[in-house]
């Protein structure tokens, strides 16, 4: 592709809001624009790394036996109402109605339409397994955006499903999809890390993340140093250090607390203990059912929604409570109390369990209790994990923990039954001749998130480092002053072995055509100039390396075999 | 790939909705399935021949210097209210809004999507000319959609917008996009007419379809019997044939007419004169300004309300008068009079020019008008071409028009100016350094219609007959009793030497497996038995014809070279 008639404009400016590196450098190196917050258009060059990503998902999908295939992306919304989705507020669905008043969704993920395709047909124990995946676009009506494509309302992802008689089968599949996984991102030049986490909206009982460590990420999570243990933050367990654990409860008193004493640091400074000696709770809405939820832990731990959420079975319903709810539990923020508000629903995090003689509770102006024990002075209505895991805090295993961030570039999620069991006919008939639901898996990859992770790990001060295997072009060819006629040769020449060659035929100053090299960032860099011409060579540089050197003419084609 | 492990059900059943040949046979073969009407699933086979009809036009779009690119599928509305093309209920867009209340139309063309990327770089006459392509889901609000992919409410198109400095410019790029959308279709399988066709909604002031004949098609056209001419209806030009052409004009007069005389046939049968001596008035009401418009002609001729839309600058907008209009200008059905209607504006094609001593105009109860002549006794506010063309009617070169119906595959438009001077800033600085708007052009490709277009001209009573282009498979190879063994020899040769092979390994009797063969429509059988087991041989046929032969194991590795 000659550069003079390519549709790439590199630019210096970037906006304010191009936070990360890869939002900078893909806009910057002419790869994607935005059209407005969160959708964006991939020029030539990016789709043509898109391309490449999406080659080599296909190609490792295949040969793990899946088939690919497409599927509408409006989704008729009965489906979803059929698997009761459209209640889950935390998963930001787009619909659209048509002229005749039939409702769709714009597709988020697919679950409901695969297993109706899949009911469409009768099949039998003999037809499964299968697995059928699309490249497809998918919708986001995120409330935020950011930079670049790490977060985006409109995207393409390679969505996957899995149908299996039965759990066991389903395991094989889900094994195998995390080694495809890793092969995939292997050669995407992703080092990924296999991360526990919640399955969320999507259902089913786990599931795991595909993470590559990077600042610029969303993703936190946690692992142990010798990485035996990786759980994103919704769901890391850790090990619990209870105020007091093992002490004799002492008996429950009322005393004088002075009115200053609002905070979890005030009550530290008071009474001189630190966090972990006090009742906290955190009082939330579910938004569909209207029901008040009072989380009780204690003042070192964090509330975990996530995990909390799951407990209650109410995926994506609950929000913070506002004043009004608590003037409705006839109190108000910093007064609630561990026991005693008539409507609310108590859930207590597992500390609870083991500490012993808290202060607090039953915080008034003046007063407040102390020596209070769960089990003895109040009770929740459910104890359970709740709580938010944290740098340090202990794994299951007895490790420490470390925090990380990264980018969640991929998912493997177990469904079960979780689609079959609530869409009717979605079942395949077994040797016995009974029908049986479908034991499902999911799988995703996100294309342009993946993309950017790439530019993430793989840059310098100058640009992008493009890996070999998605780099838009092989060759980046600059012809100087002296050089263009040997250029046009062996740009000629480049075509017809088959090699993919960027060629700056531009009538531009050699300065440019470096800086713009090292912004687009492919691979090998070949100057043909007066002085190389002379001496009958060209001269090739690695991106990414600083040495230049000079190979003769006739080792040009050889270059790239 | 083994048809065990394939997901390829086919059926025998069809629905009634099915009514066209590649519907029926793409289901039955297992290629598409229905979500809802009008919205399909490609099953893995399906999407193997999309995606080679994909790759063919990538590979010539390419060739002729085009470059792929990918805009959001979610276009803010915003762009369509610069053009004003929201207005245009002819043009069945979708809406959305976002959870912030922005608003967006599900991509049906997307020029102004183009043309807003565009402005957003500077660019300069050295940088044109550019053609930039994509392939996208594309959305119609369609009232009514038909079986099979021949009209969908959701479908992959390759839409590509080209960018010129002049119209000379452009010129020379749609005669190379007519030339390159000829060899995409020929490569295809596809022999299309190019039709001279109406811009619509696109806008712009001409454009051709690419169509393929079939009564399955919905596109009507004209064609001369030399094909020097080729016209869709909406578009086609002939030469009137006025009544009493060139006669003197009699005095008007008004006489009796018996109650009985109401419709055209009427008038035929009492004055004895052909339906081309008769004013005929058809009113419609613009939707969007409220105006009525009387298309005034002769009994002969039917009002072409694109043309009629067209001139009056009205595209989309014009339905059908209601009896309430009617009733608002003093008449009803039947008794529309020829002028005298204060506030309609009237609309007279061009055969009143000539026409001469019509019977009628004035129509009441029991009187009428004779001897009525346009220009003396009424004068319409505009004449122009507003009729349809017609089997046997005069072309504009003399000859006499033929009628044909087609499947329209894809279409080029000029748009000239019509875009980038609607769009602020959609310029380019000139030689002089001045801006100018750009000269502009867009291309289409309709990727599901064109396949339902090989199936409507590729296939037998027995099943679809794909050309070797676009055929999912390139062997479909079937195993027999006492043939597996060899079969399963046959199929990993086949793979290793990388042709792509669908091998039937199922446990069914021959005549399901030849049967099922016939239907799906890989261009060549391959038959391992016993029988030709025993002779050292497969037995081959071609898809389409009747004799198989038998080839020795040697030669079957050098069949596909």
């Amino acid at each position: 592709m000659k550069l003079s008639r390519y549709f790439l404009k590199t630019t210096k400016t970037v906006s304010d809001d191009d936070k990360n590196v890869s939002a900078k450098l893909l806009k910057q190196a002419g790869f994607i624009r935005e059209s407005v917050a969160g959708r964006y258009y991939f020029l030539p060059i990016g789709q043509r790394v898109q391309q490449k990503i999406m080659a080599i998902v296909k190609e490792e999908m295949d040969a793990a036996g899946a088939q690919e295939m497409l599927a509408p992306i409006l989704h008729p919304l009965e489906l979803w109402q059929e698997t009761n989705r459209t209640n889950t507020t935390g998963f930001e669905l787009m619909k659209v109605k048509d002229r005749r008043g039939a409702e769709f969704a714009l597709g988020g993920t697919a679950e409901e339409m695969f297993v109706d395709l899949i009911r469409k047909f009768t099949i039998s124990y003999r037809d499964l397994p299968f697995h059928l995946y699309q490249f497809s676009p998918k919708f986001r009506d995120e409330l935020r955006s950011r930079g670049g494509l790490l977060r985006v309302r409109e995207f393409i992802m390679k969505d996957g499903y899995s149908f299996h008689a039965d759990e066991k089968d389903f395991q094989r599949e889900y094994e195998s999809m995390k080694n495809t996984y890793s092969r995939i991102f292997d050669r995407l030049g992703l080092k990924t890390i296999i991360v526990e986490a919640d399955n969320g909206y999507i259902g089913g009982e786990y599931c795991h993340e595909f993470i590559v460590e990077s600042e610029a990420g969303e993703s936190r999570y946690f692992t142990t140093p010798d990485g035996s243990i990786a759980a994103h933050e919704d769901v890391a367990k850790f090990k619990r250090d209870p105020a007091n654990a093992g002490a004799e409860m002492l008996p429950m008193q009322t005393i004088e607390q002075p009115a200053w004493v609002q905070t979890m640091e005030d009550n530290v400074k008071h009474y001189g203990k630190p966090a972990s000696h006090y009742p906290k709770n955190v009082v939330y809405r579910n938004t569909v059912t209207g029901q008040i939820v009072i989380a009780a832990l204690t003042g070192d731990l964090q509330v975990n929604k996530t995990k909390l959420e799951q407990v209650l079975k109410a995926v994506g319903q609950l929000e913070a409570a506002g004043e009004e709810d608590l003037a409705k539990l006839g109190t108000k923020t910093g007064y609630v109390h561990s026991w005693g508000h008539a409507g609310a629903y108590y859930v207590g995090d597992s500390v609870l369990e083991h500490a012993r003689n808290l202060i607090g509770g039953q915080k008034e102006e003046t007063t407040d209790t102390i020596n209070v024990n769960h089990g003895r002075d109040f009770t929740c209505d459910l104890i359970a994990d709740i709580a938010l895991a944290y740098e340090g805090a202990v794994a299951p295993d007895g490790q420490k923990y470390l925090e990380k961030k990264g980018i969640e570039v991929g998912n493997v999620f177990q469904l079960g039954l979780h689609y079959s069991s609530k869409m009717k006919g979605a079942v395949f008939t077994d040797a016995q001749g009974c029908d049986q639901p479908f034991y499902m898996g999911c799988y995703g990859i996100g294309i342009g998130r993946s993309m950017a992770a790439v530019v993430e790990k793989h840059n310098d001060a100058k640009g992008i480092i493009w890996p070999e295997s998605v780099s838009p072009f092989q060759v980046h060819l600059i012809a100087l002053d002296g050089g263009f006629e040997e250029a046009v040769r062996i740009y000629d020449e480049m075509l017809k072995a088959g090699i993919e060659v960027l060629y700056d035929d531009r009538d531009k100053a050699a300065g440019e055509k470096f800086a713009d090299a090292d912004l687009i960032g492919i691979p090998l860099r070949v100057v043909v100039s007066k002085k190389t011409v002379e001496q009958g060579s060209v001269e090739i540089k690695k991106r990414g390396e600083s040495d230049a050197k000079l190979i003769s003419f006739s080792d040009v084609a050889g270059l790239l075999k």
